[in-house]
């Protein structure tokens, strides 16, 4: 006998796409039908005799559902499964009843949209996470003596938490962006039907806060066409896997064995199985990696809707959420990693010293000194410095080509010099809003701390909201029998 | 002699950045040096004298400035040579001092900084324009009967209001988008100097107000070292762009002669040279492939950091800014060509109505009424649609199914079906929120017009803050004499 | 007590790369093992009582080897866990010769190889048969009349056969792209150990050979670092799914509803759950989809090498991979659906004549005629005909407006003009090669069967070469007891 | 009056669209205006009398033609324009001959095509010039100690020539690809007509071969549609400025300060406004930024046709040909800066010894003869090297370690040990065919120099081939008079 599909589309398409189902979306479609069914009772679509013959049928249905291994013969999706089990469960008749001012479409999107936004909690919590380590070690870092670099060489004194809290601001600004683009997944999609909502005098705002949403899609023709709940996202994550990769770049160059201002403990460190010499901080490259699988996968999602017709299409189905769930679990894996890496990274200040005299990054700060106290222009003075750095640190050069530029005699003793090079002294110094002086870092702190804040507020705002819509639809759907 | 920089390096790098700052960068750079020098002689760090020196000579340098075509020899970049100039202007002695508290890196960024803000705010200029466009060729929909498409089929009956509306509210969230984008753009890096600040008692907060920024960055080291400020606009446009692809492809399904639900006034057609019979609505196709190639520098410039080190690097420099405001126009030709062809569409209502019917568009509310009227459950009343569906149309296909469905008689006279099925009554009775009954439109266009208000309101705040901080620096600037 | 790695490194990235190792790669690890052992032992390396002792140690953990579920404390990864199998197996001091003149780097990489090459070789016979599928398809639609689109809009008449034709020899020009992409996949690295090779005098080209490897690459150093064998593949990938995708596009507009050129049987297409009336061939929106993540990924393995330092990375490692073997398999299904598609695919050559003769697609001919026997320009023809195309066909408009622009009447009679306007004339007189005459189809067919038989020429060279390496390596392994 | 277009369609899309045409396309429209014309009078299609008479008007166009700065009014594009051109110079009833039996489709794509193989050949160009300068640095590197790296950390001693060959064999390897994807550039589509060709008895083959293409595209659809001409040379550009940035970022971290291995002279070195000691060789960041400009354009490339009908469609016109044009010239500056890098870079061998030394490379060295010299097994002696290696070097350590482990003392001297850890030794015994040893490294350069002459000879035969065709044309055009 002839079966309902092709087998290799069975194989194919509709196969992969029920066992997506089964392992992720099938809870939250379960909620879905309750909050759908607790609305049509409120708003009297559906008779109470049927709704509590529905109620009982899910609940039978939940406490002893196995759905089957692979997809049925004949079955388009787990949908399909479950329409027969209920029809079992509450009588054909009742049944029936329950897709009653509904469609696959909007009922699909709004079970993706909560496994995305329960998933994009997930990784925002992973995210708080791995900024508070990274604030609690930028705090740490106050007094803690490095080199930072411009274009990959040496360039200034500074310290490990004006480095280390520059790097959380950007992530802060990345979160801020990832909770703005939560703003596009937040929203029900219920009600909408399949295209145009239905003539059946339903409450969209009722099932949207059932579910815990913040607000329903305005137009029913977009809730269902729309990518922005996918694409937002993506972006947001992007940005925040970018920095990741960014900082690992970085963190490589400073703890590569000539440079030596970071190092890690022996356990985020592997060997060779060939040199024995080697310890390799590969964690820092799987930073990187797992940061650009993660951010591919952010990027072809977003590239998959290109030249799409601004239509329902399948691009809003399980095979690309599923796939935006798994770079979400590896962007989360991969901030682990970076949270892990900066609470065990350990500098060295001997080391920042050592290269701060060797390559005169500090040398700034002596033309800058001789600015400010010899009354000389910023270009003489950075001319003058210029021969000194040149010279390997000759004071005899200073002094020559001071007097060669200026007609007078620099009137600073050598250990006057010395001071003006001291990194510690550079440190004090800059005071400047946003520079590593403890003055400076008042500014940054406040900063990060707010935005920190502001991270865990938006947290505490959907944990709480989800938290009580989740006991409204339970003591909604008990009141239903 | 030999030259100081390789003839290589000059042409492949050094020239063409400089033609670009002649181009593009000039006039923004003339604000960042006086921003700078009244900041620096509100604080006292450079004295009067050397101040007023400096102004005249910059003030000189703009009246009768010609840079030269090509980067003279020697020269790093268009800097190099300003500053030759104002030393001839001012005296080198004075001359030196503009210098003080301040790098190139931050210089730079600033500069380039104020050159994004500039083309957002027009590209957020003209896509309000399109909004505004989208918006009242909704408005003028409301009642214009069109076929809306699932999957590339035909779907439900519906008003071009519905239509459009659900195209602009995407829009407005990808304004809102942009303009939360623009919080990493409208900030100052001047006072970041190379990375670490200065000891220099500068004022970060005044150079940002009187440039009109928002606020300077907080952290100096991530001021110089931070992708945001070209990743996230990047990013909030790629979405925008996506949006206008896909309604340009949509368009081009609906606009097809065998459809024929739009067409265009021949002002957008073109013809074939060779098949006489040809009319080409292309201009649909240069949405997609102004938004494609738009949205590819986007994409490219997100890519451009990928494990770039966290450090100041070139990437922030002129090539991709440049490019990417090229990016920016390519997007607002884009908008252009979107709003030209959204005030232009004309729809067909005679064409949609015949869709309609030829493809049972409107069977999905006879199976809705049927619920509702004849007490029966919807996946009942679908069956029973269906096999009149199926029958093309067959009213007594749909007694029979009624009858063995149900076991009764179904009570309708024949123009009560055709009511049912009637797409007037379709649109009529989807009063659901966000539906395409006037009563549904309702939130829509409330929705909407509370976007596009958003958008004026910070295209205003913008426009504002900018002019008065143009107008302050004048003030200031010309205190200095 | 403490653990030799941190519990976040263990979890993110030891263990998943052990799971990965032991689902995917673990079998062709024994084969490079043995490979390397019988060079070793034949080079004189190892002495025969070693090689003996290790060869019945791996046989033995072959035929009874289970591997842990997760990774073992301690472990870096797999090949860590078969050393110390290999050691209980064979005696400490003989399996400690295994590792000879390797390193992970090449042993691991080699592995790699085998994986992707497998994989890719199974591509490319589901590639074939997909070309298979569309060669015999379109042989025999050389008489199906159907319609060409251009820019969306109907052009001109022609047959399946040239149509799906021109889209084989798309797929096959991506196939010869890919069997060149294998050039930098098939090639063994064996031997360069870490990156410089070794002291040991090995032979580079035997174990290659064992392996089935075209050939050795050429510079130890290049072999650790090279990321071609990754990208190339990719890259040949994407062009083929792109093609995918766009036939895709092309045949959703061609079988919508309202065009009808071309539908499917009930087996590929699916349902509404709401609206009665839809039959969605959504096969199609799976192609482009499918197409579209494969894609996605293979992008994400060119871009993942951006900036990264020319030198070993884990870039090059499981994780990836991993990646692109999933990608492969996700490209293999989109090839099997379209297969399928081009299979089942139906045209409807009544609709075809009925959109040729409304939409006026074969007016082109009636001019070209014109200039052939009434000894006129083409562009004046052009006009005449675009004066009858746009009268809907009106033969005394024809007349008139050739009286007109040549001062002569029009010597056909009406049936002669309706037979020039024939689409099967059309068609017939397009023998251009290329074009969609039989004669024109002529050398398309030769170019098709010729590509058919490169692909299959290359599948049964791969084939064959490495199923001999199997059989000498067996034979090689045997001989060592 | 109302003019033909659009105001907003003619400066967004027409006028753009115009300009490019101008400035890149004119001179390559000329030479296809003149093969079509002779292919058609070879024909016999065209009569003598309106050749000559079309032969003369290209022939005053050519000598005097000035084009409008934008375009004329009701003009599509600058074809238009040339056909009043031609008119005015040929008379109406002649001119019109010249489209006879081609489109607009045919001719554009084709003229694209020349422009796109003249750009390409110019970068191959470029890429040989680039490896020739690789090859002779590698050639002058083979006694040039350096140390390479693996996961950031050394790893070996090797040579120049070991690192900078290997990079050529990348290159070597991509220039393979571009050329292999010049076969979907090279072949003419003149005559494919709109995309069914003609009735007219054209002889595609000719017009082929009178461009100097290597032959027509076979089907007459395909050569519309197909996406490869601009897919393949940019995926295979792409793979080439992937290994370009990778180089830089290998060679930025050698050029580091603290690594110090590589340096470069003053003439590719910048320094910085405000650290007087800075060296930045921000030519490597340039390579990466070129390199990741022009890969974004190649990228958006082939992502502008994802999911655009397998048509003809726009994405194959100007706008994103001259956006690849572009890019082709970016890269090719990159690999002028690639070319120059290398050929001034100066290693350090001072330095490499030194880093041998201090991070123990060569410890793999001392444990493999300690397993070809003493007897034991790969793994013990690598035990035992690395807690000599853990000690820091001491000797003693090393001695007590191999007792421990063997039962046995070490039976070398100091300086036999010494001996066995010198870089040179390290080199010397790596006589694996592609290790840095001489022996090793023969088949290096015969693998690179036979890529060499192949990239060689595949720009002869395509400068000769076209060379050849320009002739032939000149003397067919010549003919028609």
């Amino acid at each position: 006998m002839s079966e309902r599909f092709s087998r290799v589309y069975v194989d194919r398409v509709l196969d992969p796409s029920y066992r997506n189902w089964k392992r992720l979306y099938c809870a939250d479609a379960m909620d879905v039908h309750k909050a759908h069914l607790v609305m049509l009772r409120e708003r009297g679509i559906v008779p109470p005799a049927v709704s509590e013959a529905i109620k009982r049928g899910i609940d039978a249905i939940e406490a002893s559902c196995r759905w089957p291994d692979s997809i049925p013969d004949g079955a388009e999706d787990l949908y399909c499964v479950f329409e027969e089990k209920l029809e079992l469960a509450a009588g054909a008749e009742n049944a029936a009843w329950l897709h009653t001012a509904r469609s696959r479409n909007d009922m699909d999107t709004t079970v993706f949209r909560l496994a995305l936004r329960r998933a994009l909690r997930g990784f925002l919590e992973e995210l708080a996470a791995c900024c508070t380590v990274c604030m609690e070690r930028a705090r740490a870092g106050v007094g803690e003596l490095t080199v930072l670099f411009t274009h990959g060489q040496p360039a200034n004194a500074s310290t490990m938490a004006h480095y280390l809290s520059g790097f959380l601001l950007e992530l802060l600004e990345g979160a801020d962006a990832l909770i703005q683009a939560m703003d596009s997944v937040d929203r029900c999609t219920l009600g909408a039907c399949a295209i145009t909502g239905t003539g059946f005098p339903i409450d969209r705002g009722r099932t949207a806060q059932l579910l815990g949403f913040r607000a329903p899609v305005p137009n029913t023709y977009q809730a269902i066409s729309t990518s922005h709940w996918l694409i937002r996202p993506a972006s947001a994550m992007r940005l925040l896997l970018s920095d990741a990769a960014r900082l690992a770049a970085d963190l490589l160059h400073k703890s590569s064995c000539e440079v030596g201002l970071v190092d890690f403990p022996d356990d985020l460190v592997q060997s060779s199985s060939i040199m024995p010499q080697k310890r390799n901080p590969v964690v820092l490259e799987h930073i990187r990696i797992q940061a650009g699988l993660a951010a591919g996968v952010c990027v072809s999602i977003e590239d998959l809707f290109r030249s799409v017709p601004f239509q329902d299409v399948n691009e809003v189905a399980d095979a690309p959420v599923t796939d935006l769930l798994d770079a979400i679990a590896t962007a989360g894996s991969c901030f682990a990693l970076v949270a892990e890496t900066v609470r065990k990274l350990r500098s060295n200040a001997a080391r920042a010293r050592e290269i701060a005299v060797a390559f005169g990054v500090t040398t700034t700060e002596l033309a800058d000194t001789m600015v400010r106290e010899c009354g000389i222009g910023f270009r003489a003075a950075h001319r003058i410095c210029s021969a000194f750095a040149r010279s390997g640190g000759d004071k005899a050069k200073l002094r020559a080509a001071f007097l060669e530029s200026t007609g007078a005699d620099l009137a600073w003793t050598d250990s006057r010099i010395d001071e003006c090079l001291d990194p510690g002294r550079f440190i004090a110094v800059r005071r400047t809003a946003g520079g590593p002086a403890p003055e400076g870092m008042e500014s940054v702190f406040a900063a990060a701390e707010a935005g920190l804040s502001r991270l865990r507020a938006a947290l505490d705002e959907m944990r709480e909201r989800n938290a009580r819509a989740a006991r409204e639809l339970a003591t909604a759907w008990k009141g239903l029998a």
